[in-house]
């Protein structure tokens, strides 16, 4: 496995991404060498200052405005404006101290979780300190004694303020830069949302049967896709906050799956899958080399989960010529339509194009545009870009041109199996 | 671990099930050396022909009349005439390519789950390809660079399509057969399907409680038992296309859980399990050596999964006397029934022997009879029978015959616990 | 690791626990050496009498009054007076008799779930053996072949028996007791129970969104902690026969997967985790060495699975002023009271503190109350209690104190974040 020189960061640690809050007070401590810097889909790094020889961080938990896709906005909470909130990012070894601000109407607190801390710094509102109230800023500190995937969210009313956006990725990168070095390292967080149509605040009282699927809060296609060079090593770094498992597959190659939130495993441990279960609470690590280029589906493979706000508990009408009922029906009830007699597609098409505008606030079942039509994907889908020259970077590459005679192509139909 | 010879196709690689199809234009590549060909419950592989050494294979996609079991049909969608449609077997370097006509009434794609082939073959409508409309015809080829359990299904309209029952098995025997060699080698895919009472067409817009549980879209007791002599090695193929984790579970062995469509593990990674848990978009292969003689259970442990259409919100009886309710509710609602009084056995009993019919097109809610009454289960439920001589074959033998001594027996009930 | 000399039973196998009926017939086989006895959460181990070198145990299935936790009772059904029903507790090479007398309204079977034995004895009724009737007892009897850690529940009528909380643990001690030797062996199992508001018996119908999630049949602050002394090794065997996964989350520690119900794995599979995932119809062993003092949360992660009774369905009214829609309200609908304006936590308070009492017979919903405020966790949430002196032995030693200087603390909110 051979690590690109293009891709690590040349400074120590991840400084760099602490360049716009850097005090010339200390300078940040020599790590050991280069690491790559994780990217955070549709997300960023959270600065620090370094005190003392100690990381300061901080977060302010608040109300903010989140836009899950162009057209689907809501009241969520999150911290430092955004939902999840910023990836801290840090090394084995480092003394970090993280401020934290409560700016929400009512108490909270925040666990780290997976890190090994004293515990009284384990953020358990009630069970190992007072809930931090609303205007106070509570101080966390710590020495990062473990690498690893990990995240933060509060321990304080939980159903509801899991329900409402927060949480956060906590990374630790290992002290020795090789051990599980590789060139591109995505992190994000799976989480499941209530937001019922026509309405704008995420409802904390649903259990199973939520609204939209989401990777760091957003629904494809308002997704980032993974941009990534062949022949590199990658790491996709994912943590499941929601109230179910997602089986997260990637299409088109055998993935590594090396550790999570448990830490790094021996490879003798290691299973190849191309499907991985996150359970909820629990993170994983999926690696592999990108050695064949193309456009490759990364997905949670439930069928409802690729989905955008979907009618559930509607008449069944495949196989119902449903014209006349429609018509009537959006007489009393404006935007109403049936799930279509041929199936959705014709459905999805509808809303898509605009002909048939849904519920105010609710996005288009499942809008991805593709090279080739619809995808007809939405929710927890996106798409790992491999290619073999990258002139912009790693800006998105826009699609995949496949090489002639790689591709699918249309035949002539038999004639016993013409309908 | 002894392979017997008896199982063994002598042939290279699966030829004998292309016999039907096989044309003389050329011969199947040998393969290297005999190997145990899948058996598909309830199903079949798909054959092929070769044509200048590639293998060719063919699926139509289309609406079918499909049975449950005995009682329950509906209008689905499948391939070749059957949900699940027919197994793919190959082997591994094989050149294949593979027709797929749609005769759905809406556009379509094919997915080759977990295989590696080139990106313009991946069948992700709108992504990889355009859709494959109405009456159209399309062609994959790719060359299999690997081994493993695999499975085909759509990518286009996936709820509506994968709720109607589009799936099937795609396996790829290693080019060394000595690898993973058992005696016995089953597969089946794990389902949901929502079918209202009284309704013949799965409603797709169901997210989580479905009405009944299959494996290759049966549910017991039509589901085929899996006949094994004592002291084989036996494989279970399981990939799950539903929208719930299902726990696999056989009584009787402990089980070595050996890889799945991420490939087969090394030795080091494997567990052993009496239960499995099977994700959404995930295979297992489950081995263990037969043993043991008897008949065991083979099911998923979700109580609700090994039970067909049941009432769901209907009010809890146990405890109560009910007779005159349902009395009069029945004037009502024909064919109601309470929970019963004392649980639901005996609510079964009356379904099952037909005092009291459900609603039309449903089947009894637990209706499989055994050796020794019913056994109070349907669904994902179905039995693997291990015995010391099959004169037969692998037909069904029956059910057990205990020896004396070795079976539970009924003894005194003490005084002091008569109630 | 150094296992504790204190903590060991000196005598052979578990013996001990049978002293109070144990007869003078025949001595208890010397097992090999002194193990650690399993810590029962909330339960116990079952006595046996040995009769001519068999280890008899008798359980008696019937209808109980349970409580959930003070203030929440049903009618259930279990084994011995209790759900679950005791422990059994023997090691590997016993022949073991199991009497099951039937004191329930409807026939009944028991499975012995992962123990390896003759069919006749596999407990799956209907397939191996009639159903026991009312009123009758049975006897089933095996020689233990292996160790690991296993569960006892019906196989008749599973989804009502199972629904109304009938289970049970059986462990298995390895003959050598030097195999994964601990000093501290818990064990439970996690259930979910249907107990609508106002009602005093479980529903079997429900088959997703359930009421009460539990450790032992017990909701949290009901349910035992696990108290240790600092540097001890110890084991946590979880196993599930509800209808959800439930990822199993220790704060503090990182956690050795060592294997279940399918035996103990060897070294080289062992996972490390901060969750695990126990699976339907499976159980898992976790270990770890506890050399961090604190209390320390365990709990299943999905957040709505440490709540009590939680009111679904209900508008939610985060972020609205409800005081006079409330009001109103109760003028109709006594006891109702909506989410909370600002999040649940309020509710929570009042509910707690007695001023707006819920539905007859409904735990607080979340109602912890730990050494800092309300924990705000119910359901399957307890606490690892680790310290360095333990001069009451076992017993419950209260809230840690943290030395100073660990714990979180509150400083200056800076200006510019302040609202």
């Amino acid at each position: 496995m051979k690590i690109s020189r293009r891709n690590l960061l040349a400074a120590a640690g991840v400084a760099p991404l602490a360049t716009r809050l850097a005090t010339a007070t200390a300078a940040a401590p020599a790590a050991g060498g280069p690491r790559t810097a994780v990217t955070t889909l549709n997300g960023r790094s959270l600065p620090f200052v370094v005190k003392e020889g100690v990381k300061e961080f901080h977060l302010v938990a608040g109300e903010i405005e989140h836009e899950f896709a162009p057209g689907t906005k809501i009241r969520a909470w999150g911290y430092n404006g955004s939902t999840p909130g910023p990836t801290i990012e840090a090394v084995e070894g480092d003394r970090v101290r993280i401020l934290v601000t409560n700016n929400l109407p009512e108490h909270t607190s925040i666990h780290w979780h997976g890190i090994l801390l004293p515990n009284g710094m384990d953020g358990v509102g009630g069970l190992t300190q007072p809930h931090i109230e609303p205007g106070e800023t509570w101080a966390y500190e710590f020495t990062l004694r473990q690498h690893g995937t990990h995240m933060y969210h509060p321990h304080a009313d939980e159903v509801v303020q899991l329900a409402n956006g927060m949480m956060g990725l906590f990374i630790v990168h290992p002290r020795d830069p090789s051990i599980g070095a590789v060139d591109r390292d995505f992190a994000f967080l799976l989480h499941n949302w209530a937001v019922h149509p026509g309405t704008w605040r995420p409802d904390p009282s649903v259990m199973t049967e939520f609204d939209l699927w989401t990777f760091n809060s957003r629904v494809f296609p308002a997704i980032e896709p993974l941009v990534v060079r062949r022949g590199q090593r990658v790491r996709i770094r994912v943590g499941n906050l929601s109230m179910h498992e997602h089986p997260i597959h990637l299409h088109g190659y055998r993935l590594d799956i090396t550790g999570g939130d448990g830490g790094r495993w021996p490879r003798a441990a290691w299973r190849t899958e191309v499907t991985e279960i996150v359970g909820v609470g629990q993170m994983r690590d999926i690696e592999f080399t990108a050695d064949e280029p193309g456009d490759w589906a990364l997905h949670c493979h439930k069928p409802h989960h690729t989905m955008n706000a979907m009618g559930h508990g509607i008449p069944n009408s495949v196989g119902v010529d449903t014209s006349e009922v429609d018509e009537r029906l959006r007489a009393m009830l404006p935007g109403y339509m049936s799930t279509g007699r041929n199936g959705m597609a014709e459905h999805v098409e509808h809303t898509a194009m605009g002909h048939m505008p849904g519920p105010e606030n609710t996005l288009p079942m499942m809008g991805g545009e593709g090279p080739f039509g619809n995808l007809e994907m939405g929710g927890m889908f996106t798409v790992v870009k491999v290619r073999d020259r990258l002139p912009d970077g790693y800006a998105d590459p826009g699609w995949y041109q496949h090489p002639p005679g790689t591709q699918a192509r249309r035949v002539e139909t038999p004639a016993e199996d013409r309908k």
